[in-house]
């Protein structure tokens, strides 16, 4: 017996597993991780938190993460409470709890591609019909045209993404405004690579007091460097997080994941210090890229979008045979490297030289 | 703004959310927890484990959880193989899992009622429809009448509990033969307490090398002592397996949650070694609420359900006054009580003559 002779749904037919090759690669570049390890300080205070909490592993986690999340809402500020924040295992879950709470069968959810694959994905994967609006040539938002989508389309959810992976680029607060404006039912803007913007480059949080139908959805896998505690939130109205109660799985979030959490947010400042050095290493590298004159996508996140190549197969098969794992990933033509250490960085430039 | 002012799927409307009150009583035995906590090497086992993997938190946990699925296999034994298992967080998530490769809209899932209420909330969360089918008064399975009910309904997925929750009694290994041969589709026989069931009833485990639409479900929250750790896994068919791949989300499972349940299993002889002394308890606990005249019905695993009770909500809150926690759950007139340790069933025993 195969996949093929068992009942699954007709639209998971011939379908792939979702996800990036793993592959054991000296220099992996390929899934926007934050290269840097946590320290000596954080393994062991984590190691101790751990020990503490696992007296009680017999019982049931807090169904409800309350400290968590209010840990949550201390660290985004802009005057949040535990009541507007929400957490589950990876911004994925996030998403699929805001669509099984907004969307399902007869509902509809537009989003505006290239962008984060896992919204058409997690959009039909609860049932719900997934419409693709454009963007232009710079992979740029155009407010009226995301308006006008918005009216013909009437969707129940709408996803912005900021800065928008593959791409890179972070939006203007006007449009989000002027898309929630016009938005008949829920705005999810996923702020997965925020803490990565440019200077000046404001959160869709500060739109938040004043659109109760506009959710912001965050994660610990990147600025956070925690990709391997599976920790996504978002923050919104609190009535979104009641609609959130009636769709989680209960005790989805478990002891462990809760603690592992709650340490790193204390461990925050070193975390997070990270990011000053992976931004200057991205901008470096779409400078570099920019002077080897190839075209590369403005970038807000610690991922750099650049091509164009009439077969981006051959160069992501001549990085790995170089030991350098980079993305295909994104429109055709165009590959994407995440942003590593210094080191890493050198190894991708001296492989791509080779390379070209 | 409230939560009706959102435009949430209309059949979450007026719903609250699942799960039993989180009170803090002196003897909590409403949610099925094993009361023993891991003992002092098993928790140093797993501070330093989660101190070794922490040093990698930076990174993705492996997306399929190959090592764990293996330590599972070996656990259950049965000639099972890594291909043949599944984990997520929690058993809730696997059922997730199976609903959305097997159910969504225009398909059925059929269960025989009363049983795990998180079945139909799961089912209907997938935009699949519930069919209830009936049990005899005694709770059991009349395999006869389940088969005609398959055959009535044609449903897409049908739901065995073994042993059944909230009423304790595990089924015949000839009705659930009987019923996946008579289904059309899949059968989920949800074994979350199987360690406990009484000598000599096997495990539906024994069907999987002739049933390649079965599938076995699991948890480690119960016999396993490990509620927090939320871990939940499936043994079924390679090719079911590779269904549940098209519908997770990616790296679903946290890097700290699969170091947590690899340790588990590591101490299963001391954590499923407290398995023996529930059972006794149980036993214990069914004979003596018969003596005292009262309906129990018989119990494979770490709860018992007893009645009748003309006010069932009167009795709950007795015992409560008296700082036992139990579960109002199941079919009106009877109540639910997780098997504690020796003094908490004593604790129980005292409250509830005091009540009666």
């Amino acid at each position: 017996m195969n996949l093929e002779d068992l009942p699954i749904r007709d639209d998971l037919r011939g379908r792939k597993p979702y996800g990036a090759p793993q592959l054991e690669v000296p220099v992996q570049l390929n899934t926007n991780e934050n290269p840097y390890p946590p320290s000596k300080a954080l393994v062991d205070d984590l190691a101790e938190e751990i020990r503490r909490d696992a007296a009680g592993l017999n019982r049931y986690p807090d169904r409800d993460a309350l400290a968590l999340r209010a840990d949550l809402a201390g660290y985004l500020g802009h005057g949040l409470t535990t009541e507007q924040l929400w957490a589950a295992n990876g911004s994925n879950e996030v998403l699929q709890q805001i669509l099984q709470a907004f969307g399902g069968h007869g509902r509809t959810a537009l989003g505006f591609e290239p962008s984060y694959s896992m919204h058409p994905i997690i959009t039909t994967g609860t049932n719900t019909e997934w419409v693709s609006g454009a963007r232009e040539d710079d992979f740029s938002l155009d407010a009226d045209k995301a308006v006008a989508a918005v009216e013909e389309h009437r969707p129940d959810i709408v996803f912005l993404t900021s800065p928008n992976n593959p791409t890179g680029t972070a939006l203007p607060l006007e449009t989000i405004s002027r898309v929630v404006e016009a938005a008949p039912g829920m705005v999810v803007v996923d702020e997965a690579y925020a803490e990565f913007a440019r200077s000046g480059t404001p959160s869709a949080l500060t739109l938040l007091p004043a659109h109760p139908r506009l959710i912001v959805t965050r994660t610990m896998s990147k600025a956070f460097a925690m990709a391997g505690t599976r920790l996504g939130y978002l923050a919104a109205h609190p009535a979104v997080v009641e609609a959130m109660l009636l769709v989680r799985l209960p005790y989805h979030l478990s002891t462990v994941t809760q603690a592992t959490a709650r340490v790193a947010l204390r461990h925050r400042a070193e975390l997070l210090g990270t990011v000053d050095a992976l931004r200057q290493e991205r901008d470096d590298t779409v400078a570099w890229l920019r002077a080897l004159g190839l075209t590369v996508a403005d970038s807000d996140a610690n991922f750099v979008l650049f091509g164009r190549f009439e077969n981006r197969r051959t160069i992501w098969e001549g990085l790995l045979e170089r030991g350098v794992l980079i993305r295909e990933v994104g429109p055709p033509e165009w590959l994407r490297v995440s942003i590593g250490t210094g080191e890493e960085m050198s190894a991708f430039r001296a492989a791509l030289e080779g390379v070209l």
